[in-house]
């Protein structure tokens, strides 16, 4: 009842504008009962111990794997149960906002092991976003046959941030990769001859997939599905209408949801409905242009949204096809509710509390959230009794 | 024969990489014989006692308009004496490189006698590039029914460069307006609902010409024929090919002649073949990007080509179907051999002497060129005896 008492109190301070400061001290805690606009809901802690952990990927029989960002790859048992680090990660840059990043499962890994990783990776010239393949043995002890599918050129030497990084398949098996602009002032998500703040779209052995908008622009990337993006760490499909859906953060707000369009411009740098971090205004100084698609939803101020996902379980039946969205700042999980690609309404749950990384629905139908400190967990929502 | 050593002294200097110092005590002056590539021209002071003078355009009687770009129009007689300024121009905001900049005669001006002139003009929220027109009187004293067609809009309030302004007449009576990026850090040239940085192509009364390629994109302003253009100060149609050709300065180096067609981007602020004037990179700081189009040529070092035209008089054969720019900076002009719409050759005439703003061939098939000098002057090149 304090805790309630004291969670209320801090969304009372938020809704007054007297900022985070009041709930700095109210992380997410275990055992917590929530109360939402669509039922309540209990929070457990499933996993501690985790650094930093950053993407997470279910197996079949329901285990997990996840991800910390200096450079580790775990296996979490049904039970929450850490195992060591898996051998055979391929070398991080774990400098800055990179490391190891996103893991994913192939489509067929239940026949064939395979899974695939986005990293920061050193190359000639600097660091990268970086997709890497591998199996995992049948014990699941080790990767085996790690190899590099792309590197999203040109590395650049300065700045340790904005990898993008997120991996998802689309319904017809192609991997859509995320990478991000890399913190510059070069509009590298407007050159189509560079990788950096786009979405790809490739085969499963990272070449170009077939139907890609540029395959026949000259000097264009094949790669490229979609770009001017700045720092895309959500990628998701969504089940109700198979589209491609992807998750920004702006720089002093315009962090975007957009619905991705092969060969669509998302606007980086040359349009915002936000602003560079002292005020000034970004490229144009217009939020929109034509010939640039609109977020399907922005927030300023920001709320930084570094991972997202559909909800398509059987424990939350009032949640079925909702968009939820991992915010580091402030910190809380976004609930979208959709109609077809529209998002109509939203809700700020667990809000200014702790730092959320990524979210995703498990076999079980509950919700996993990573959370995005030092002493990572993943947070388990279920149903309250 | 003094002068014509000093000239060559000059040549010398700067063909061994002295630089111009050696050549500015030697501005290009009357009755000089010079020694071309292919053949010799005489240079003489057609007209003299002109502030700035910036555009001109000759009426069928063989006189001459000619802008002053403190904002004042006059009439220059076949023997090259100047009208008294000729009332009825509108209001202009003299200024850094604004200003009464340039004037071109309607297709039809035998009958109608309505002129156009391009200016910098005041309006809510600041300073832009403006088409006007009005009608000549018959008397060719003075301008009648003086009215804006087109305002570059947004206005800028900061800065007073780079208003572009160059007017050209298409084979099929469109007016094309040039229009720069007024010298912000904006990617203005690459928003398509902003007219800076672009070339427009407009009906006679200043409406979107029929056929434009933006028409049917939402929110994109329908004037616009090209876009992703720094400071376009030249603009002229190909007597050969019926091609428009675009003349612009870039800024440390990456000045540039280009082909236009219709919806191309030409790439500013993005890609630059020069770079920012602090030697910092422009944009991706790439010279050429998939989707941008890439100049017929151009020049690092910069040249600052101002205006242009081609020439097919009958006075100079080897120069038929020639494009000579008029240079700023290093000063002069430069003559660009044609095959069909490719430059196959340059030579540079006049050159380190006297900043040139604008060059066109008379109806006697003569070569005059403006001066960009507070005590301006038409000169008028013809063959050497």
């Amino acid at each position: 009842m304090l805790r309630a008492t004291r969670r209320l109190a801090c969304l009372a301070a938020l809704g007054a504008g007297l900022g985070l400061a009041a709930c700095a001290s109210a992380p997410v805690s275990a055992q917590e009962t929530v109360r939402s606009e669509r039922g309540a809901f209990r929070v457990s802690e499933f996993a501690t111990g985790l650094d930093r952990p950053w993407g997470a990927a279910f197996l079949p029989d329901g285990r997990m794997l996840v991800t910390e960002r200096p450079g580790r790859l775990r296996l979490v048992a049904r039970d929450g149960k850490l195992s060591p680090a898996i051998p055979g990660v391929p070398e991080v840059v774990a400098a800055g906002q990179g490391g190891l990043l996103d893991v994913a499962l192939a489509p067929d890994f239940a026949t064939t092991r395979q899974i695939y990783v986005c990293l920061a990776g050193a190359a000639e010239g600097g660091v990268l976003t970086r997709l890497a393949t591998a199996t995992l043995s049948p014990d699941m002890s080790r990767l085996e046959g790690t190899r590099t599918l792309l590197d999203a050129a040109p590395a650049q030497s300065s700045g340790r941030n904005h990898y993008g990084c997120r991996i998802a398949f689309g319904r017809d098996g192609k991997l859509f990769l995320s990478t991000g602009e890399r913190f510059t002032n070069k509009p590298r998500a407007q050159d189509l001859a560079d990788l950096g703040g786009k979405v790809l779209r490739l085969e499963r052995d990272g070449r170009p997939a077939g139907g890609n908008p540029f395959l026949n622009r000259p000097g264009a990337r094949p790669e490229i599905f979609t770009y001017g993006h700045r720092n895309p760490q959500g990628l998701a499909v969504n089940p109700a209408t198979r589209s491609l859906i992807e998750i920004e953060f702006g720089a002093k707000g315009g962090d975007e949801v957009n619905l991705l369009r092969a060969g669509a411009n998302y606007g980086w740098p040359l349009v915002s409905h936000g602003t560079d971090y002292d005020g000034s205004p970004i490229g144009t100084g217009r939020a929109s242009a034509p010939g640039i698609e609109e977020p399907l939803r922005h927030w300023t101020p920001a709320i930084s949204p570094s991972g997202g996902n559909f909800y398509a379980g059987g424990a939350f039946p009032a949640w079925q096809g909702n968009l939820f969205l991992a915010a580091l700042n402030p910190p809380g999980l976004m609930r979208l509710t959709m109609d077809g690609d529209r998002v109509v309404a939203e809700e700020r749950m667990l809000w200014g509390r702790t730092r959320f990384r990524q979210v995703l629905p498990g076999p079980d139908g509950l919700l996993y959230i990573l959370t995005d400190e030092t002493r990572g967990r993943i947070l388990r929502l279920e149903p309250a009794p």
